[in-house]
């Protein structure tokens, strides 16, 4: 007997969102689907856990083995945490995240809910896999992207990750065809003029992102500046280990 | 004319915690100080930023070239991001965090408000550092720290940190002497058993921490269970270097 791969699917657009509405009917074509997302909108909430606040986990609609969708009052790191313990019953094969209205490339991933909730399955050694568009509407067209979700979970599922790694995959917003996809590095970037005003004292957030290395083609940027798809890597440990040694100054 | 340093101060336990309040009065001794915090607790902010909501932020008492406190609304990361654009004025020299209620070791970092201020920081070119304490208890004798602390930031404030590196700086809760300062990696670990009925549909994150390498000398874990601080540098650049490689046959 092969039994059908398990697929855990999450986001931080929130359950009703067309990203993973998209997402979860391509991975019904490819296994048992459970699906456990925030029952509201949760960007930039990067790797946030609702440390006080008791969360509530709810079913929605009807509960069947090929797919099972339940929506979630915390974070998208919530969302998996739940979905491990109380949902899936077993290890998923996969976790997949997205699609994010919205591009998670650069530094951009620290932020990301999406990328939050990846980070979350690769801790707990699940692999893990982000989508974002780079759009900023929220009805798309996600004809383009799907070979590529599609090939992107088919190799994790065949061959898995490397043990504290995970995949963060963006995409352009193209009219009909990617020009390709690159392997490649986070870009060297930031954001600036972060604030506008609100009135008084207080403050909304916005920003325009800077690409330090415009011209660096092994960049996740690069390639989507260049109407390529990226697919970076990206590790849990986050220890600076060239660095170490430098700092032994510091021991004592 | 030497100007005195900057230093730029946080938390994610909010302005009123103890940790803060003591990371305050040391560095007063050093600089310049521009306490911008949460107006209450935000643990396991992690990265978050106010995607949506507007944040307030408000001055709290007397305004001091040499002392000035402002409260937020925000999560952690706010806080540095108006800092930064509304408060200081000028590039701090150095960003400190904490010190944190509770210890940021292994990938507690992942969801660490402390932290996410640092990263912050950091991807500001700010050079930037956290500090907590592994306690329970809202209030602590820190004095065993203050001599650390004060190392750390004056190596900082005259050597400045690598582009793209932050330092993480973990305390083990201690009766009057540390056993000493290990410069190390982050332990492979993971949280378990995270959550707890809360009556019906509702859960309560509580977990605890399975260290995956209790042996290994050289790392945050270790140093922590005897005795030891921790300092470890952490970097912006999640890329998975040694993994990008295998993955090309993923590009078209």
């Amino acid at each position: 007997m092969t039994e059908r791969p398990l697929i855990l699917i999450t986001n931080d657009d929130g359950i009703l969102a067309q990203g993973i509405q998209e997402l979860t009917s391509l991975m019904c074509t490819l296994g048992d689907v459970a699906v456990v997302a925030p029952d509201g909108p949760r960007s930039g909430m990067a790797c946030a856990i609702s440390a006080v606040t008791p969360v509530r986990l709810q079913p929605v609609g009807p509960q069947k083995q090929a797919l099972r969708r339940m929506q979630c009052s915390g974070t998208p790191v919530d969302c998996v945490k739940l979905a491990l313990e109380h949902v899936t019953g077993r290890k998923p094969d996969i976790l997949v995240s997205g699609i994010n209205h919205g591009d998670n490339a650069s530094v951009s991933m620290h932020y990301s809910g999406t990328i939050g909730a990846v980070l979350e399955g690769c801790m707990k050694d699940v692999p893990s896999v982000g989508f974002s568009l780079r759009t900023r509407k929220e009805s798309c067209n996600f004809l383009p992207y799907r070979q590529v979700v599609l090939d992107t979970v088919a190799y994790v599922l065949e061959r898995g990750l490397p043990q504290g790694v995970c995949l963060n995959v963006n995409f352009p917003e193209v009219d009909s065809q990617l020009e390709g996809v690159s392997v490649c590095r986070m870009a060297r970037g930031n954001w600036v003029e972060e604030w506008e005003s609100a009135g008084g004292e207080t403050f909304r957030l916005t920003g325009r992102f800077v690409n330090l290395e415009p011209e660096a083609e092994d960049t996740d940027y690069w390639a989507l500046d260049h109407g390529r798809a990226s697919i970076t890597p990206l590790r849990i440990d986050a220890t600076a280990y060239p660095v170490l040694p430098g700092l032994k100054v510091l021991e004592s």
